[in-house]
């Protein structure tokens, strides 16, 4: 990176001191590990680097930070508006649900209750011997509350006082909350304790209509994650092993980071009657006759972070698709005297209202506290997508020097026509996110018959598409030769004449998906 | 109302029985108790027959219904825009809170650690003698935590990292989130175990700083319910007994229900620099010298549609300000053959895509299920503003009617230039409801001197401006005789020469403004 010097400053000891923390902070900034050194540890510097999020000082959780958040923002917004586009509304259900409730549905108790925060009393005091704060044990409830693993259970609890006749249906509500399950393993975004996501609860007439709506609101997450996020998907369904604990089908979206590992990104459920059965919610369809309602649930969240994050950034820091980027253009000037800034910003006025009517957030960075240095690697850090400087050289020939971030390409550009280039520029950064992510993971998608083989080339990573006799036992072997396991049957894979199971030597049912995934 | 005819239905027996519960049930929805009757029932009732929401399976704690929701949603994208204007970010802090934090600041723990939920354990399991679900006492945590009643100890707990160089300051967060209260007596929106809100955190280099962002949000929270809710409010500091737990300074709007009741609408608290020191929050000023940052919160809940129901609703049911309707203008059409239902539909055809261009949220209910007389009686209690209504004498002369529901006022219009029409009245709805509110509550404010009057007037209702000694006795016999509470010291009353304390007898030191309160 070019070195460009800031107005010369008072000469006194306190700016002598300043200038150096400002050079060891952007020097620090670019200090981040290289993907192919550590990934993990990349992974985790960036995040916090980056000002995306931060362990808390509780066991598992998070603080999302205002950058980090403010992206999450974008993310909520757009897919918000997706699904009121199919009619679903939203809704606030509580957070914490009788302990009885997770008995209901069998399958549902194993897979949710188990691990998860209990609330068993209602006051503290303060203890008279110690002085110390206390659980009142007086205060003790009746019967326990779990905080919301995921909602199934209340709200279906609650559908049963909304259904009683088929008028009452569809009921399409979505609520966006925090849930908690008590993770041993946590890493930012990946996986915490807490989580902030949404979750779609659907009930339906027909189970026709229930499972239509599980796969429609499957396409609503794989065109925003593709369209929106830039990151290519494949869709599928689960196997058994991997469904959601209550559901019939589990469909899914699975996206490869860049170390060929799989993250699901986002899941829609077909429950079937379970929830309805559990929770009695009955009602009186076209021909007179007492029905169980039959539902749906899909979720993403916050998880989606990791996913942008993994798939698009580069060993300088965050690499954001222009959709989500919080700030899609900076403008650094770069000046020796306050005249200089002055012309500077006269220059860059024009710039600056032209993008903002063309829908572009802009930001005109000219805090006098950081030195130029510093705030390229720091935009560059936060993924920035296209950054704008102008010196004193630039005032003279008219000229901007633009960088994308994708690239880190440089140019310099007459002020003319700047803003059409730079909403170009956007667009082309946004589609070349995406193409970029679908040439690494195409190359890193496998066909594969051999099991042998599999076990050897598993451990660089990468999807592997392989006949699977669409036993348990198979996908456990699996499992526990090489940590990888069973992403999904993908749609768009003919499953004609699957071959044979690489494992068992048994005919295969299915082509199915095989990574080691997050 | 008058009796609209749907075209002839089969003459079977579904259609009978099907007829006649709709009949029953618009019946029922007019049915709301009147508010002269018994304005707490009224309230209960409107809250759940305007799909509002309703009281949860879980104690204290209520389900907000997707029409409810939607108001809350207008709401928060209001006043988010409004904070982020004046440079607030939201962020997310957790849910849990160890428990040991809430004995760092003194008051604080007094005033929120006591009713609160409390999680004491990680894991449930299944007993094996009873095979129920039961706690697992195993699985005990070392240090409980509490579910967030407000967040200023884990957020100021964060910004000890955030915070060591004038630099960085200040920080303006805020976030969306549910809180948890264990409230003994609750009612839905008013006062509710969980509820949502959002909560600003701001830390400041100085105390001028931290006390202008306090004065700031309360004019933000001010203007927002004043022109958004279209609810007057009076602005005041609150007295030391009323203040927040921890604060230095507590900023209220008061609003007047049309019991005569006060609600605070929304705080802003100065915070001096307790957080700071609690948590040890310093940094290095200009000066180079170690410094405690200074802190200010403040928020808003679902309280605020408590707020909104109580201010305008009236015997039909809600009255929502323009604003903050989720549908602003509803069509319902009226007709006897499919070829009227077809004549109608291009009638308004125009009206409705022009409505849209207008920015106006429009409904068409060509809903065959519903009769118009079911439909009026709603769309009355969901408050919708504007009520078009076109039959078929309406498609011979060219007209609609059209009825306002904050007056109830009925008008039959040509059809042409019906779109300015619609955009003035719903502006003129907006400005009459403010107006109506205002009428109310300033002819219920009383000047009182004599503390036998003010003892008899109370029993009515109203807000009492009378002078205070500006002591706590005084203010606690005032509440332990009429349950009345000083709600705040004015702004925008004088202040000079306030006159003889009503209950002491000795000179006051403040004119207090005093009600009933929710």
């Amino acid at each position: 990176m070019e070195i460009y010097e800031t107005k010369k400053r008072p000469e006194n000891e306190f700016f002598r001191i300043f200038a150096e923390i400002t050079t060891y902070m952007a020097k620090e900034l670019k200090n981040l590990t290289k993907r192919s050194e550590n990934y993990s540890k990349w992974y985790n510097e960036l995040v916090s680097k980056a000002d995306l999020a931060e362990q808390a000082e509780v066991r598992g959780c998070m603080t999302i930070k205002p950058y980090g958040y403010s992206i999450w923002e974008k993310i909520q917004r757009e897919l918000d508006a997706k699904f009121k586009e199919t009619g679903v509304q939203n809704a606030y259900f509580p957070l914490l649900i009788p302990k009885n409730f997770f008995g209901r549905e069998a399958e549902h108790v194993e897979g949710f209750a188990k691990e998860c925060a209990v609330v068993t009393h209602y006051r503290l005091k303060v203890d008279e011997e110690t002085n110390g704060i206390v659980v009142d044990p007086e205060a003790r409830l009746e019967e326990e509350y779990v905080i919301r693993p995921t909602s199934e259970t209340i709200i279906w609890n609650t559908y049963k006082n909304w259904i009683h006749s088929y008028r009452d249906l569809p009921v399409l509500c979505n609520q966006w909350c925090n849930v908690m399950r008590w993770e041993m393993r946590t890493r930012l975004f990946l996986r915490t304790s807490e989580f902030l996501w949404q979750e779609g609860h659907t009930a339906h007439a027909t189970r026709e209509e229930a499972e239509e709506r599980a796969k429609l609101m499957l396409k609503v997450y794989a065109d925003f994650v593709e369209n929106f996020m830039a990151i290519p998907v494949i869709q599928g369904v689960k196997s058994e092993t991997e469904r959601f604990a209550g559901a019939l089908d589990t469909y899914t979206i699975e996206a490869m980071m860049q170390d060929g590992k799989a993250l699901q990104s986002g899941t829609s459920h077909f429950l079937g009657q379970n929830f309805g059965k559990a929770f009695d919610v009955q009602f009186i369809d076209q021909n007179n006759e007492l029905q169980y309602a039959w539902a749906t649930s899909w979720g993403v969240s916050t998880r989606l972070m990791g996913a942008l994050i993994m798939t698009h950034s580069d060993d300088n820091g965050l690499v954001l698709p222009p959709k989500l980027a919080p700030i899609q253009v900076v403008i650094v000037p770069i000046y020796k005297t306050l005249e200089e800034l002055q012309a500077i910003k006269e220059k860059v006025a024009p710039i600056i209202s032209g993008l903002k009517n063309a829908g572009i957030t802009v930001k005109l960075d000219d805090d006098d506290k950081r030195r130029p240095g510093f705030k390229f690697a720091d935009y560059e850090l936060k993924g920035v997508p296209v950054r704008i400087v102008m010196g004193a050289r630039d005032i003279e020939n008219g000229t901007v020097e633009i960088m994308r971030r994708d690239t880190l390409e440089k140019e310099t550009l007459p002020l003319d026509g700047i803003v059409e280039v730079v909403t170009g520029l956007l667009d082309d950064i946004q589609k070349n996110c995406y193409v970029k992510a679908k040439a690494y993971r195409d190359a890193h998608i496998y066909e594969c018959t051999d099991y042998n083989e599999f076990k050897t080339k598993i451990a660089d990573g990468g999807f592997f598409l392989c006949p699977w006799d669409g036993t348990a036992e198979t996908e456990a072997k699996i499992k526990e030769d090489t940590q990888a396991t069973i992403r999904c049957i993908p749609f768009n894979v003919s499953q004609e004449n699957p071959g044979t199971d690489m494992v068992s030597g048994k005919p295969a049912k299915f082509k199915a998906l095989i990574a080691r995934a997050y």
